[in-house]
């Protein structure tokens, strides 16, 4: 179910204004999280293990060189564990999603336009990476729910 | 990792106080989406399937009376579904979240106060539910992404 619009009672009001302009400068890099990474060769069984021990509702997949290769969510895993025993010996390259697939976010973008991505994308997660793939972090919607309460709490 | 806090200059602007004051004043049922519910007796398989068909994150278990009994969240299911072929034939009564563990919320308690107790409690969902713990909606963290959008689009 879509949210239901017009709380707000106008656009044209000042204050609300300065506030809106703020949260658009607000950037990724401000408010990204530790990515949790594993390999392409990481069992189904040690990525469900790494997803638990960490926290995370989904993990990113790089090669060698920190190069970002796909993105393995909670649902991802789920969908390939049930009833399938034979799933936890397999390697994540097989179920992970890959390019051109994933979704990403570069740094310097603001959190607004990373919330837009999800939203539009239907994701949990957005890897943070470089100009040249590098995986530097992660953003999800716990960061976005974060960011309501800080927002509510520093402007009170 | 947590956020980085003081991206806003000062909590004494008037135009920040105006704009955090309307947020306090939206609530859970402005924004709630429908929630999804299956019944203690649903089998693991059924419930996955369920929560892949309706796309959510976690499901409500209820009784025969539409009262609240459980939480199932992704995370519930892929711990029983790994390497656990048998686990597809289960009832969901046997592995989700009951009270007094479920954290939930009122309709007309604040979207702050969600926001809140999804942070403190670390959960996704919460089951909107009324004084006799009727499910009556969800509100999740997907919510308060779009309700962050909406914010941003609203006051601009």
């Amino acid at each position: 179910a879509k949210p239901k619009v017009g709380y707000f009672p106008g656009k044209s009001a000042l204050p609300n204004y300065e506030a809106a302009k703020k949260l658009e400068q607000i950037k990724v890099k401000d408010i990204q999280s530790i990515p949790v990474v594993v390999k392409e060769t990481t069992t189904i069984h040690d990525a469900v293990v790494t997803l638990f021990m960490d926290n995370v509702g989904s993990l990113v997949v790089s090669d060698e060189d920190g190069t970002l290769k796909g993105v393995l969510s909670r649902k991802d895993l789920l969908k390939v564990t049930l009833g399938n025993p034979a799933s936890s010996t397999m390697p994540v390259h097989l179920v992970m999603t890959r390019q051109p697939n994933i979704v990403t976010i570069q740094p310097d973008q603001s959190v607004v336009e990373a919330a837009k991505k999800m939203i539009e994308h239907d994701v949990d997660t957005l890897p943070v990476i470089s100009e040249k793939d590098e995986i530097i972090g992660r953003i999800t919607k716990t960061n976005m729910t974060r960011l309501l309460l800080d927002l509510t709490d520093t402007l009170l």
